[in-house]
């Protein structure tokens, strides 16, 4: 296998260090490491602490809050990484923002989920990496190459080991009910939806339906994100009212905006399943709430693509 | 309102020429004509009979069969135009080609939905217009901005008007769930859905659910698209197995490749409803058919833009 | 003269929304408005509240703090209007940041103030326009044709108003060194410098001298920020040191980051004097500040610029 | 030298595998595969069967009939390979398209063999190779790097060898003047040219005119490419009633649209001389056809673009 | 007709202002002014005297001698224009230079004709003009719109006028062959060739060869360009030996090159007939010259695409 | 460290053979040669006499007189090295032309510094190299990444070794007023500066004052850039005038235009210190010049991008 640029340099971000800690734990390498410092009028300095020239970089930078900081910190980051020289950049986004903000769905709204993709390749991006995205066709957003990866193989695995009876998987949005789908179908179970339909023309006023069956059924509400957990109390509040027993709530990303932790710690749920894309403070980690990690997925996929080696065998293997 | 281009000028290729002449008529204008001749080594030769320069120019062009031919018609059209020094050129897609491939869901596939919209900002178009993208993602491939139309509102009034009692909308397609919603709000109906499920490792072997009831309900099938019906045939011996009454097929583009003109005259269908974005034979006709024209849309919105009016408060006043 | 473009429309993001009005107020315009909503996930959601297809827009956004909010802001503000089908797009940025990363003078950081202008331009800006560049040289970063306006001409006829007799300038930053000689001609006074070396290797420790002669004098500091008015305290020390009299501080922007109003409040400046460029709330307004507005300038730079009109000779007759 | 990407790679569209056979057979290469599929609905299904990651991938694929199918195919592949992370694509073209349209030499028409080098560029490709242009400017259309070959001298050694007396090379068009000169020299015979002059304004209406000296001589008829065989005929009726004897006919590109199998069958020729650029089926293949193979010209240049290795010696040594 | 721009404005810079002030007088408008200066360094320093803001200029610059300098200036015109806020560029190039090297005809050498184009559009030009390209395919160079003229009615309808008796039309170079042959059609007199042939391996050795008949007749040479007139005084020599009467010389451009003046002052021409694509210093001027202007060509061109009117309907009915 | 390209090559235009020869001697290194042929119309013919491809290339050309030559000689250059398929193009500009067109300071001028570099990209440079730019700034211009060197560590090392006592540097140019600081702080002396105003509205009207103190004092005149030697003659005159000792003029780019030989010869210099960035013919070579060689540095730059190693550690260890 041909290996086509300079030794492999993985740097981190500031918004979810603990992540790239663990995918360089996993590589058995040494992050590379940059000042990242913010003046008093919040302009971001940077500079890296090594050289990159001829390197195969690899960012690691997610779009959480505080997003804006993050986002501008990437932009610097990579013009850094250019104007350094580096062999060749690829950004590692393990959550990307912006995910429903990706088509004009009402007019004179921007497609912010595309200008990111355009932003990100103008500061110097050749590759990207990401996890999950709110919708697939946002990887046509990038005119650069780049992979997706979905944990939910990660998440179907840890929900098959324990071994939950008589369950249903139930999406509580219709946008994800392909993905809601397979993932019932990883479990062997069946399928569910809340549909939630507007009344009139006040965009208030919503009525909620169950289509199909959860009566006396153990509930895994699945979502790609969780953010202030409106959604997902509403439909474990319906499917409560349509008999269904334990609740268990599933999600590659846990970003867990404000109200969200209080929301959680009062429903009803079994167990929060999710991921580490999104970093969880120790303050915001319930006792219910299980997190499993990306790392190990993102730290083979980093290696193949240094290595020239297929990333579509590895992925077609686990997931 | 300003008026910031020369005259308007309405081209058509040879996909759609029975809709580009409604919509020309609608706007009670003279189409612009172009010679256009395949060469007996199936080159394209293309010559515009009339000066553009400055103009403001619309190319009305769908990619329905024959693909190929259409699109590099389009391209060569596009080319044209350019370098005959246009002032503004639109392109106006009634049916875009390749909608499902609008992202990576396998390894080493191709984003042809992507690749399209960039090879036609390459060609040569400023704004591109379009109708029910398969998904609508496919907005954030172009580069250029543009306006992506709903024959949904000329779908469901049809049917409102056929006051079809104790009906039930029914997506044969979860990926259409979203606005199979959207179409059962707007007939004030329920919603149900066809689930089709892989089983084991073999791609052929698919099990079919319904989730939701359609007992005794007139259904009402959905779908962006119907091409060799395969999957709306599927669906209606499914929900006729589940004591569905009549079937409504409804969709916006009826590309109808073979074999489904065969298909649908032997369904149980009780009326076929689409529209003329893709062009329909008439010995492709069925007597169950009932096409809608989105001429008077496109029409509308093609003055608008030329005018500089609002396309957005149209929309929201008729979509 | 020519008049391009559909209607002139003034829209204005978060940063600086009283320059906007003043601006607004003095071409007798009503501002066009948009929705600017943050989202608990803090991505901002932003829709145009009227049409702009092929208006000449021109978005007044600065990047004061909060630097990366705006920023954004500014860039999903872009998006929108170019997707909105904008005749043109002016982006006017009275207080630009990132102005002193503005070269490579150590190895490894990035070229900020340049890669911003390529994401403003990426995120659709047709046309520039903003106050007292860091260095005049950024204006070469944009690939998009603009405007760089001065404030000095305003601030030194202030001052010539004032009658300081036995006056200096002195230039703080020798940066700034040529700005100051050009200023100092303005209100026909000599010209001093402060000479701030490092010694040693060591980055803190640095020797201030005077160049010049500030003895018996009132001292005019010119520079064209003051941000933590660090450098101006010390500047101030050592002129008073040196026999200086009355103290002025001249700048365009006070962005005043903290503990800049701290500081100001306990120096003997007679009179601080800047311009609106960037917002200064009321509770950091000392009673010895005169604020000077930049609106009269950007306004008559608007109005000509959307007719066609010099820019340059009214540049000349008041610059 | 230096070998600067991964493992080579050569993959075939559908337009000419025969000849992508041939080639890697030269190679001593296995062909990579990918699985093409077209759709009911014509759209073109692609997948490549194993990884491309950073390697160096040669596509062959020429514009011969269908000629859009081949075109849409071409991006499709180019698209997939981008996508897949190859390391370096050149588009080995054996025969392209569009040649004649490389000017505006009437008003409002395109350039089309620009436009598909603009387009080739944006679907991905790195490089290019092709053989025998229309003409040689259109290596200017490419903005990037790559090579023409020619396949002149594969034919000139043929005849050569053939011992010809008497010989005289003339050329059916003057656009192919230049070269029918140089053809020529390496024949060591003299030169003669068909001059088709319109008459009047009539377009039909053509005067044919032998320029120079053919009678009693073996006629040696040159052009690029032979499609519907009429300009061809034209020229031996000519060269005949000017009292030629023997007509060889040679060209590379042997594109033979309907008619041209039929002309050639009755024309008094005594060899068709041509190369495997287009595939001929074998129901077309006529008894006085040669057709020499431009394979181990294309595999020996792909071996020394691989490795490094000068193709400008090779060529000057071989053409 | 539509008025898209702003006013016209055209500049000249310092390559052919006779010829820009001939046009100005046709148009009967006054030339936009600038100030260029060579400094002592030789940096050209240039300012634009009025403003262009939102205008429709036309600047005319063509490359002949000096034309490294003509070449910066035009560049350095091109940004001062675009920087200057001008509505639409037109660059008017009445003579391109490289146009000889528009292909790679031998190993590792530039395409300088394309790389000129895109220089051309690096630096601001939005449209170009231009006269008798070297190869038309130059026109494909460029990826903005254009407008190619040819001169050559201009002077065969000059040429009738003479009513030369018994003429026959020379192309002196074969790469020439197709437009003498459109010339002789105007002329409506017969046509032969020069072939150049080089024999064995020396460069320098070559055959010269006439192909056609000039006994007796009188002789009009043709070509797009004459430079050092050496090739020309061979093939007057050539056709003299073969029985030429009377030789008329006809180009375009009229370089001139040294020591083309002393050779067309030695050699036995009846007239010299050129146009003032190329300025003509009075020195150079010899009494058998007869300049032919292009102004009221390039003067109604510029006011139809100004005036958004066809240019294809004008140059078919002169043309 | 990994080697990320082809072998290297090295190859000089005509601008500064000598520096590029003493790089390559450095380099140990063969120089690869071009043939550079000016043609009698002063088009420029060049072919590159070995294979470049895949290599690394490094091509040394600077931009001092012939100006214009040597810079369309740059663009032929990179377009050539392009085209014949080089790995990587590395620009060294030992001189940057136009660093004082470097921003819009009047009205409707170029910005010729941005624009060169963006010219220089379009003829398709990888990266760049240069030496003491104007302003540093301009590194800002390029879009590619790069390396501006300072040669002003080589000229202060020469002045500490000759040991000047009671010097003070001086800086003739506000503009320069930084790096002066930072000269005289590796010379450990104190800083003046010469302030030249102009009087009034006459542009030629000028008042020229020292800021600080000269008297009794050896002055060490630094500039970047040495022209005309106008300003430095004017300097001189008004060091003198108050009171100074000796002069030494330092620069790093001795450019000479007329006449500053003649007034450097007139001039009371002790000693003139530049680099070879400029070669000085030796008919301009003084007695008093002392000329040192950036060759080293350039080398060693080269050297380590070659090899993918750090330049930032070796420019902070020199420099």
């Amino acid at each position: 296998m041909a290996k086509m640029f300079g030794e492999m340099a993985v740097f981190s971000g500031r918004s979810n260090r603990p992540l790239a800690e663990a995918i360089c734990k996993d590589l058995k390498l040494t992050m590379s490491e940059a000042d990242m410092i913010d003046f008093p009028n919040e302009n971001i300095f940077l500079q890296l602490k090594c050289s990159v020239r001829g390197q195969d970089v690899f960012l690691i930078q997610g779009l959480s809050v505080p997003v804006n900081r993050n986002l501008v910190e990437m932009f610097v980051f990579l013009d850094a990484l250019k104007r350094a020289s580096a062999g060749r950049i690829t950004i590692v986004i393990p959550f990307y923002a912006y995910g429903r903000s990706d088509k004009k769905d009402q007019p004179r709204v921007p497609i912010t989920a595309r200008l990111l993709a355009d932003l990100i390749v103008t500061a110097g991006a050749d590759r990207y990496m990401t996890v999950d995205l709110h919708a697939g066709q946002i990887q046509g957003f990038f005119s650069i190459p780049g992979d997706e990866f979905t944990a939910f193989p990660i998440l179907s695995d840890y929900l098959v080991e324990q071994k939950i009876p008589n369950a249903v998987v139930v999406a509580a949005d219709l946008g994800f009910a392909k993905k809601a789908r397979n993932f019932a179908r990883r479990l062997d179970v069946p399928l569910a939806f809340v549909e939630k339909r507007r009344i009139g023309n006040d965009p208030n006023a919503q009525a909620l339906t169950i289509i199909g069956d959860v009566e006396n059924k153990n509930v895994i509400l699945v979502d790609d994100e969780v953010d202030t957990a409106g959604t997902l109390v509403e439909a474990i509040q319906l499917v409560k009212r349509n008999g269904a027993r334990q609740i268990f709530s599933v999600c590659t990303h846990a970003t867990l905006s404000h109200p969200a932790v209080e929301r959680l710690r009062a429903a009803p749920i079994e167990e929060f399943v999710c991921t580490d894309t999104v970093p969880i403070p120790p303050e915001r980690h319930l006792p219910n709430f299980k997190i499993l990690s990306v790392a190990p997925l993102l730290a083979e996929t980093i290696a193949r693509t240094h290595a020239g080696r297929s990333v579509g065998e590895y992925l077609h293997d686990t997931q």
